[in-house]
């Protein structure tokens, strides 16, 4: 049996701070056409892709909030929706959301085929930090900027599956894809815009492409679903971004990956009935999970270490209990 | 600032089904020894070290005792204690255990370099099948042969450290590691019997290495831990196992990596303190975790599917409110 989806993963380079709307809009239309003559049914944008990554710079209020869109669809971001539903094409796009009423939010939306939006997502995690730190080359103000998203990850029914959304750092969290996985997720849609140097510990920065594979590949094959991670990237108002957009299968396996720094459609056809390889066999949560043994992940946040051993042998009782 | 432990992975190739206990202990000292002689502190031997890999078969109650452990030590296994304290270096041993009131367990523990035992782990996740399935090439009764583990992942403080222990199938179960991450583990060490062929799925065959160290490394990452995982693999009586037993950095890679089916000792130098490069910046769990959003995880053991839309828009309130 095969249940094919062809999706693209539409990877951004650099947005300039001075590019508007309509120059971005353009860019994704010209993505989104290129997607469909390639016989793509859903294009994965990345996060954030209407502007330039703004939480890296401390911004005057009235700056900020004109990175932020009031209402979507927009008159700028019309023709996406237009377009979507004149070629039978959906979309997944981020965008920083201000709502009616003052909210902030790192937000994506999943836009089907006939230009209807079947799902709004609020980003989780947010990485960064919450007051300026000048002492960094660039700053990264994501939790100034946003609120935590209010709501856990959902999964819905769209694009003939299960598709989930998470955002950039969600990615690193396993709970992230576990929380999806429970419900029985098949696609997990993910943008990200994640700068190579990493200034709380440079010694991270050489391995910023491989941990994105390595959290995304272990999200996607634990739970037995598709993922797929697209970037906006490159050289972005002088701070190199991490590119290497890719598609990955339920077995984890890489099977398309952009290979350029800047707008790059890459399309694969993705059976979504091969989440069942997994989700019936190794995999069968039903029968192999044991959630009464994970109460620590949900009853506390921060870790709580092992007591000192005062060497009197009784601080651990019943630890050698035969 | 350093905190270092050398640590050896001891690889076993197979054993036999007539092999004796006194046979294997002298390959266990072996190598041992040798570890100790390359500077290590501890040795990390696999899951069900003693015996051959007995969950293949279909055994009768008589023969299938004749596999598990009664006490320990043991008069087969005292020589390996009294050369860890001989020596001073610790180790780390996985065997079948028969506890006094007839329960099966299987069980790794950690010894330290005094040759005390401090800590008893008995398997969690226990994958295969209940009841014999002749259509198999082999069988793989753990869930006939052995209780689920009664307690949840445990870190303890030892080797300077904290360390946790974890066997085999548990490895491809994030939370596993999280558990573990939760209480501020440095150190994971994981055996594992992993038959090459998974007759479920044989389409899953050719991916076992590259699993193997995808949900260790990962594991490794994301709870900025070092991870020992290491094999009884090779040939054992007609069934492949898989080797490439590991020492993973917190970082996420490989250090040090067996390259043989056999008895083989790996030994890496390892830095505990690594660790803190993670778990005080992007994995500081207490300032970006959001166990709120994670409920599902303990609340739940399978997989609950949205609702299929009915059409009439309402099945899934509040879905896209601003």
């Amino acid at each position: 049996m095969s249940r094919l989806l062809t999706i693209a993963a539409a990877q951004m380079g650099p947005v300039a701070r001075a590019e508007t709307r309509k120059q971005v809009v353009e860019r994704l239309l010209a993505m989104l056409h290129e997607a469909a003559d390639r016989g793509a049914e859903l294009v994965v944008f990345p996060e954030l892709a209407l502007t330039t990554f703004f939480p890296r710079w401390d911004l005057p209020d009235a700056e900020l909030l004109g990175f932020f869109e009031r209402e979507m669809p927009s008159a700028e971001t019309a023709p996406l929706f237009d377009a979507a539903e004149r070629l039978g094409v959906g979309f997944h796009l981020g965008y920083a959301e201000l709502t009616p009423d003052g909210h902030r939010y790192n937000t994506a939306m999943l836009v089907e085929r006939d230009g209807s939006i079947v799902a709004k997502y609020r980003k989780v995690h947010l990485p960064g930090h919450e007051e300026p730190e000048p002492w960094r080359p660039f700053q990264h103000l994501e939790r100034r900027y946003f609120e935590p998203g209010p709501e856990t990850f959902r999964a819905r029914r769209a694009f003939g599956g299960v598709v989930g959304v998470a955002i950039c750092n969600d990615r690193r969290w396993p709970e992230t894809y576990r929380v999806l996985g429970l419900q029985g997720v098949e696609l997990v849609c993910i943008g990200y815009n994640t700068p190579i140097h990493y200034a709380p510990d440079p010694g991270q920065d050489r391995l910023a492409a491989f941990h994105n594979n390595l959290v995304m590949a272990s999200g996607a094959y634990e739970n037995a679903t598709w993922v797929v991670g697209v970037a906006k990237g490159g050289l972005e108002e002088g701070v190199e971004g991490l590119c290497d957009s890719q598609i990955i299968a339920p077995s984890g396996e890489v099977v398309a990956r952009a290979v350029t720094e800047g707008d790059e459609v890459v399309v694969a056809q993705c059976d979504l009935d091969l989440c069942n390889d997994y989700k019936r066999t190794v995999f069968d949560f039903d029968r192999y999970r044991r959630p009464e043994m994970y109460t620590a992940i949900t009853a506390q946040r921060g870790i709580r270490e092992p007591a000192v051993d005062d060497g009197n042998g009784d601080d651990e009782p019943g630890a050698l209990d035969a």
